[in-house]
């Protein structure tokens, strides 16, 4: 990221203080991996130790940003002199600097593009931004400030609140509301009929009708390319402050509480009902009609198949609670040496002898 | 789902009778849980019984949709009266009334919007509806009353058949066939390249030309975000009546027998072939050229990686019958103890005497 | 596919000879198991050895493609005679004939689409191709011969190469960069805000500003609905070369060396990088902040969560070089073997006597 200002400048900047050169001019700010003599390098106390140390000594960064109780190592006999520039949290101090060399997306300006097509009854609030090639069914209602980015769809008497950014393609379904400040990142598809079937005794499907909503709460950001099915009759529902990433799937008449985050490709079958403050990592698999409780966490790549109880840190498929689950994979690990010692058991007591086992690798 | 009929009119109109007070104005449609005084919940046969009793112990509605056999928890001492609606089968009259309270999502009128772009020879029949933004290549066949939500795309010679809807921003690649009465949901991908490449001794690919098609049935409905891939020369087929969920893909070659379901986030490798009535969960992983007999079975997030017989059941990653994986689900949680009783086995061998383990909670 | 050709004209135009009668019309170019006595089938030498001597056995076609070294299964006594095009390389011959039978898609004319909007300092080179409802932000770069199809949406200052195809409804964000010869898949989503934020102590999620961008080397090639999010102030990189199925996602900084090849719906977490030549099967999981060495291979549906070093082939989850794996799993199979030998072997201590296990079929 191209920073273009002197040491003295960034740290102006960001109110830190500097020890070593402070009239290094930086050119980028980029990873402690990829900087140069002329870059400036975070030096992040949250990544793990042994990695971040060792990125850390190999550094040819000119400048680092870092923590005033961060430890740096000494520099080599020789090398240049190095700047540092000090803050009270360097993760803050990073954002701010993110932030102020690139600007958020300039947001497209209020009205309605003429290749929109809007059908009637329509209300759009103060300050609305309607791109081109985007489609509003009859009756939608969008709030204040909200942007409706290239393509995207809104079906019939859905309800947008306000300062909110649906990003291209996005596809809201009939009658689905949104609270304020959502965000629904490119190509997400919200309100699509639940996946529900009747199967007769020849195998074939028939449609069981799914004509209740979803409901966003404020504050919710959705990623890309997920999908979030309406209810059977009542209401799928994301709670307030929740995070999803990208590709997640949430089956008809899921409920998330408030401040719920989701990573990637994970998925909640039908009708499970999630707590307030609960985590997933990413491509998780969550049984149907389950209840997961609040603070819940769920490792990455988990597959859970019976309730959660609050608090519970779980991993595996099927999950467990964490320990026991890193437990079994070492015991599993360990199968083989088990085996040989049932057979140093058997062969001992065939011999009438004493048993060879039992040594000090043993679990 | 907003109701506003009384419990008489609710009973005529799903040709139920009533038991306790018949005239008491329901406002909403909703779940046990959320019900209150007036309001009508339905009570399912099919949900878990343990998880049903409890909800229908617990619950303040007003009033009660429920099976002529269904019984019922009498109400506390005290209680107000609460009317229930006797029908033959519960399921089937929620189904009506969800039908008769919410209208499936207006059609779209007939006729081609100003703003589709059609390419020569494109081919409407009667009743076609061709929404905003929607591009049709040369040669494309749209049979009759078939409904193209805004921003679908299909490529060249593809052909699609009667009474279908494609929703937005689905894309159906050149040359493909879609049958009658087949629905596709938003910004799903039917007719990609196959993901083939040879690679070279450096480990560069190339890619191999894949110029079949994909041929959907009769009666088939693909959820959102979807991906479909073209055969290499030949199709990828999805039988008649075949259900997909959201997310899920398919790759080069497979083939679906009649009547498959698949829940969301299911992947089928390369050259698959599925039999009829194939019903696989959730995040299924299947490994590529296999053979999935009739009828078979996969619980959700296993990952099949050897042929499956007709009509087994299997879960697990790597998938075995179900019975079988359950029971080392068991076996492995259980690891503890048997080294435990290994350990001793060892000690008393060592020590001469006899074993102390054996006990009653053994597997 | 449809073929309408002698087998003495496809002999020639594949440069092969024939053994048998060359005077045949064939109809179809398609699979050993649909062929019929007017159709070529070819002859895999890649395809398992079992199941594709199965289907030469069985196979009706009255041609067949085989490479000059194939042996062929004798026909039965009284079976009409068979013709077999013999070339140096089944599979080559192959590619060639399906592309002189099926051409690729017909591109797109150069030029700009009336419906399409394009922004201020929009800079398109040479026989740019811009579809209809393609949407570019300001200051956007295409470079020569790139087609951008119907719905495409980039952002502000992104830059494009020469020589792409962006499908329908891609979205590349602003700011990022693709080199030449880059095809993206329909709805695929690069450059989305990476999925990053800051917990509070009441469990509220605020955004971590991620303002890098992503960077797509020259002949990547991204299937559809993936989704490549944006680097939080550096670059998230896909190297040269580089092949991604569908479904798949790429967090924010991850890197991926030169021709590497995902397959569909794989996933992997932040700051992990890959090296060149890295293969993954489908769906796997790969947790953040690892390194995968040169050349590692990673089975389908594996969930990786350790480092892994250069050339390396695990499966599983966790994931283990494969060979350990599949001894655990069978050992796992067989674990209520060993219990009943533990079993055994406590009966017999506690009888005094010797051993009943320790037979053939032990591990």
């Amino acid at each position: 990221m191209r920073l273009d200002r002197t040491v003295a400048e960034v740290a102006a900047l960001l109110g830190g203080h500097v020890e070593g050169p402070p009239e290094l001019r930086l050119a980028e700010l980029t990873s402690l991996e990829d900087a140069g003599p002329a870059d400036l390098a975070p030096v992040f106390p949250t990544r793990a130790a042994a990695a971040a140390a060792a990125a850390l000594a190999a550094t040819r960064a000119g400048a680092l940003l870092a923590g005033t109780r961060a430890s740096l190592p000494d520099l080599p006999a020789g090398a240049p002199p190095r700047s540092v520039i000090r803050v009270e949290n360097a993760e803050l101090a990073l954002d701010a600097l993110v932030s102020a060399l690139v600007p958020a997306d300039e947001p497209p300006p209020p009205g309605v593009h003429p290749s929109a097509v809007l059908a009637e009854g329509v209300s759009l609030a103060a300050d609305v931004s309607v791109g081109p090639h985007v489609v509003l069914g009859r009756g939608v209602v969008i709030g204040a400030r909200t942007r409706l980015l290239p393509g995207v769809w809104v079906g019939d008497h859905a309800v947008i609140g306000a300062d909110g950014v649906l990003h291209p393609h996005v596809v809201i379904g009939s009658r689905c509301r949104l609270g304020d400040r959502v965000t629904v990142y490119a190509s997400t598809v919200i309100g699509r009929e639940g996946f529900g079937f009747r199967q007769d005794k020849d195998g074939r499907h028939t449609r069981i009708p799914q004509r209740g909503i979803v409901v966003l709460g404020d504050d919710v950001e959705i990623g890309a390319l997920c999908a979030i099915d309406r209810a059977r009759f009542t209401e799928t529902r994301i709670g307030n402050g929740c995070k999803i990433d990208n590709l997640v799937q949430i089956a008809h008449n899921v409920q998330l509480g408030e401040h719920c985050a989701l990573a990637a490709q994970t998925g909640i079958a039908g009708s499970t009902i999630l707590g307030r403050r609960v985590l997933m990592g990413g491509q998780c698999a969550i049984s149907n009609g389950l209840r997961i409780g609040d603070g819940a966490v769920v490792g990455g790549n988990s597959g859970v198949m019976d309730d959660l109880e609050p608090g519970i840190y779980v991993t595996g498929y099927p999950a467990l609670a964490h320990k026991a689950w890193a437990r079994d994979v070492v015991l599993v690990r360990r199968l083989g040496e088990l085996v040989a010692r049932v057979r140093a058991l058997e062969k001992a007591l065939a011999d009438g002898g004493t048993a060879q086992g039992g040594s000090g690798q043993a679990p």
